[in-house]
């Protein structure tokens, strides 16, 4: 779901980071990247492609935790840059509060949404972005579906973690679900 | 709060426009226009100064009916337009459900929102603008406030038909209400 | 999607509101009412069957107008007892602000939500309901259908006017969406 | 802001939760308990007056941490029933959706909320509540207050940790801000 072990290791070891997975719920924020137009209509939702924590390869959005010290805003612009490229040009939500709320489990059975690592308990925005984005770090690819495509069978297969959930959920709260 | 006449006058004429005013709720739109840092802050409010429908001149913001036929966010993209200039590059919200619903009424007393024309159901939005604002029509002025401006009593005592009330919810909205 | 010609009568002739409804969008409230756990999550929704202003018969949520000088929550909580009966017990949300805007047109290709009569612009929200519900007036029964069903195939051949979208706006806010 | 130190014991040693409180912001819930009338009008706030983590006497709200494995939801229940009673009846929002992210900070100038234990990043909540109420654990009191007493200045001189901002963003929420 994400890959947030370099900036992790500055601050907190990696072993005291386990333990800590181990016993407490970890802050993330999840990112929906899309293409609006100039009405700001949803036309386009971005994925990455890119090793899943269970090891898979899937389709995903941006996710990471927060940081120490770090404002919800803050962790959110550095997870899409750091996935998007710093030419992405995301657009933040004026308000701090998220469309949603994503509760990953160790267990996939508690809410739907699976993370084999920890408990993590992620606020989730619909970012639009106007720059060029560019695959960086460990995403193999960035691909853009519209939302017929972003729900089709096809697409969802690619999916874990219950982010085909999320979309729907994304894309219901643009008002744009199939 | 509004000076949508020239639009009405091709598709209603003014007296049937008077009776339905008089027996209908009117839908309305209203946009707060803010200036926001790369992470999304808020860091500046626009208000327009313009004679409100009781005659005063007052700080107000962009409001005005959606037409016949025409999506909410058209109405919400037509008025900001029309308010603040070709050049505004308005960011219409992803979402369709506004942050607020504001009620105007004749009786200042039903809601504390008051428009003397009408009722109208006004569906209200934060929406950030990145390009050069232009007050045109029958705007006399368009000035940016940082949020503690926004909320002074200064300003307050320039603003009526309770947009002195609808600023500060829009800034409890994005977090910025000093 | 709704049945208020009633309620119509006494202040607005028939005929007016006829030429009224071609020419001016209407101020309309949506509500689709859930039965909930202590917890807060949605079990179940329910849905009218009705005649549908297409003339079918289908599945439907509460919908109706917002009278001239009516609250928004008055004309919510009349709908509700209108259809739900008066020892339904709804549980208005505390927010003014809809968690979607339903655009019904006479046109079913504009937004995919559809009315023949008019240009509808709804303010969508979930309402709990704890009492007992009987189906009133037109309504010729309430069904009540796990979040599962709700969105089934068989569930969706039964509704109209877009409400089967509607629902999964709806279970999608509450984050209930299979 | 909260007292959870009770719950925390038998899973996280008191050190470890002191390490872990030092390096990783923690996942927390805010409630602001309410009355409402039938129509869903907020009518009072609750407000609990118990010894704050900087130790001075203040107004607060409920306030408290999501446990490992712990839904979001259990988590608010849980932390209404602890301070309002087992007989409170919390209608918890169907919505997962915080209406604003409050972000506490060991230093007060970073966010304008405070707590000098931690970094807590909570998901704030409007909790109606019908039944009876009695204050629990540490809670030394729980008072009502209309919308404009709970904003005024004597209550405001009792609140701490930003909680007199909190307030002011709830009552914009609900769309009861004097």
């Amino acid at each position: 779901m994400t890959n947030d072990t370099e900036t992790d290791v500055a601050w907190l070891p990696e072993e005291d980071m386990a333990v800590t997975r181990s016993r407490m719920p970890i802050v993330y924020v999840d990112a929906v990247p899309v293409r609006v137009d100039s009405n700001g209509n949803v036309t386009e939702v971005g994925m990455l492609l890119r090793v899943a924590p269970d090891g898979n390869i899937s389709r995903t959005f941006i996710s990471g935790r927060v940081l120490y010290g770090e404002r919800v805003r803050d962790a959110l612009l550095r997870h899409c840059e750091k996935d998007l490229g710093p030419l992405a040009l995301p657009r933040l939500p004026v308000s701090p509060a998220p469309f949603t709320v994503v509760e990953y489990f160790p267990d996939p059975d508690i809410s739907g949404f699976y993370d084999p690592r920890q408990h993590a308990v992620s606020l989730a925005y619909v970012v639009p972005v106007d720059g060029e984005c560019q695959p960086t770090q460990k995403a193999l690819d960035l691909s853009w579906f519209s939302p017929q495509e972003a729900v089709s069978d096809a697409v969802r297969q690619q999916m874990t973690s219950g982010h085909d959930r999320l979309i729907r959920l994304a894309l219901a709260h643009v008002g744009q679900l199939p």
